[in-house]
């Protein structure tokens, strides 16, 4: 039950955890410290311990924690022991970002589908997939069992796209579009907006000149 | 001293309360209730009100907000009673979706200049700008008084192009390449990756399915 009250930042903070002990993996190293993850990703030791701790004990004191074990331990956590199957709808300038980030697939998020309404974009080959007309949506989302979309299409479009995703069967909607969307409640839905890292960084700044 | 502690999920739901309310106050809206606020954006009313008592009482009990108080009140805590100049080096398609995106403009953003290392990009216009040289970066920054550097070129070239905008003067960097940058301790760094959105997406797809 502990799980469910987790806080968001808590889960964002495990997510670079996790990107930061594949890079540390890959090196062959086989033991970390809090204190190690905590230099490698950019925040405070006393963080690691605190989000780790969420989840039971796991290290040993003075020894630290094995990487393999806390990273598939990760994983576990995030749901990423299993593999995602992602379709995009919207092939502008951030879809087209989307489907070529490799940073999706090393993590277990596999784009099946890439969907435009303009026809001219129909038939385009991006990052080894064909951009689909829309109208091709809810037969691929059935086929390859997608859980996850995401919408990249204009704000005035977004709606209908996210009706046609949940008609389609998805579990969650990534939602890039600059709007609120209403979906069923058994929808998960997050909204991302990209001016929000920006006021977070101008915020930073101006607590950090006051004092 | 009190906003220093404030948690950075505050500051981001303040970012989407702001934004909602502009789209009130278009409406000729006066006055809105917690409730009406939490409606609009998605969350609960109690995290509607916790985030604002941060900041002191400025609504009224029973009749609510003042919607351009409280709206002059949020940019103020976000610093975005000014304009912040920003440039973006790397114009692939995410580099090309920023520079098209008008909620940067909306929120007191200005981009006032894009770059790339890629001479065949270098001339093109994309949104009224010209894809200048890296060459060209110190000079804009130093000249145009920007504060904020994003930086979106590939993982390999992140920590070189960094290097240029804390050297040219730049406040603070938004980064969205894969890597982990050392910056001087002045400047205010942000790391976005992408695939972090898509994991609390799982995350919580997991928790729901489980309980």
């Amino acid at each position: 039950m502990k799980t469910l009250k987790i806080p968001e930042a808590t889960i964002i903070r495990l997510s670079m955890y996790s990107r930061y002990l594949s890079q540390v993996e890959e090196r062959g190293v086989e033991m970390i410290s809090s204190g190690e993850i905590a230099e490698g990703v950019g925040v405070s030791p006393a963080h690691v311990r605190k989000d780790l701790a969420y989840f039971g004990e796991f290290g040993t004191r003075g020894v630290g924690y094995n990487v393999g074990e806390l990273q598939s331990h990760i994983l576990n956590i995030l749901r990423l022991n299993r593999e995602w199957r992602v379709v995009i709808v919207g092939i502008g300038y951030l879809g087209s970002a989307l489907t070529m980030y490799r940073g999706f697939r090393e993590r277990g998020f596999d784009i099946v589908g890439i969907f435009d309404a303009d026809a001219a974009k129909v038939g385009r080959e991006l990052s080894g997939l064909t951009v689909r007309p829309l109208e091709e949506l809810e037969s691929i989302i059935r086929e390859k069992q997608v859980g996850i979309g995401i919408i990249t299409v204009p704000a005035t479009e977004a709606q209908q796209v996210a009706d046609k995703l949940v008609a389609a069967g998805v579990s969650a909607i990534l939602n890039f579009a600059p709007c609120v969307l209403t979906l069923p409640p058994h929808v998960e839905l997050r909204n991302v907006d990209l001016s929000v890292n920006l006021e977070v960084l101008t915020f930073n700044l101006g607590s950090r000149r006051k004092f």
